[in-house]
């Protein structure tokens, strides 16, 4: 399980990946797979959390980081560089997006 | 806390606003006040989670519905249509992404 808080002092990185319908299961395998021998790994990773879209368009993965630099240094990292080139041949386009949780409502 | 797991039978919508930097903050306060005014009381509401990116560009709301026509009711509500008709005006587009989650990765 993996928790969203807004008061702790992470990173989240939401990566809105867009693809075409058929090529959506492959990226979410190849994405599960680089997590799981490289990314997760990687120094100050905390979470990856992979989503695939109803409409067969989108994939996300919203990741935690324990700091931005932690994040960049795994982007540079000889390791997960392959797997991260594969995902951005795979995706039409691809959305990075390094926020902070900033308001959490829940039942 | 929000947990996200990959064992239940939930929907999740993830938001993504892009939005002028001057506007980010105005759009971050809407959306909190629309939660706690009227989205949270809907009928299958689990979680939101506001995001704000470090480029000031993009607003991203995490959120979590106990069904898809849940979500749909909501959205047609009459409570929460002008708190929704605001947000998409304040922002320069915006990419709702219905999904579920599929791998959840952690330490």
């Amino acid at each position: 399980m993996t928790a969203i808080h807004n008061d702790c002092d992470i990173v989240t990185l939401i990566n809105v990946f867009h693809v075409k319908p058929e090529n959506q299961q492959a990226l979410v395998d190849l994405l599960i797979e680089a997590t799981e021998r490289t990314i997760q790994h990687q120094p100050g990773f905390i979470s990856a959390n992979i989503h695939k879209s109803y409409d067969g368009r989108r994939v996300v993965n919203y990741a935690q980081w324990q700091s931005r630099d932690h994040f960049e240094a795994m982007l540079k990292s000889q390791d997960a560089m392959p797997h991260l080139k594969r995902a951005a041949e795979l995706a039409e386009s691809y959305d990075p997006i390094l926020c902070e949780v900033v308001s959490v409502h829940h039942l």
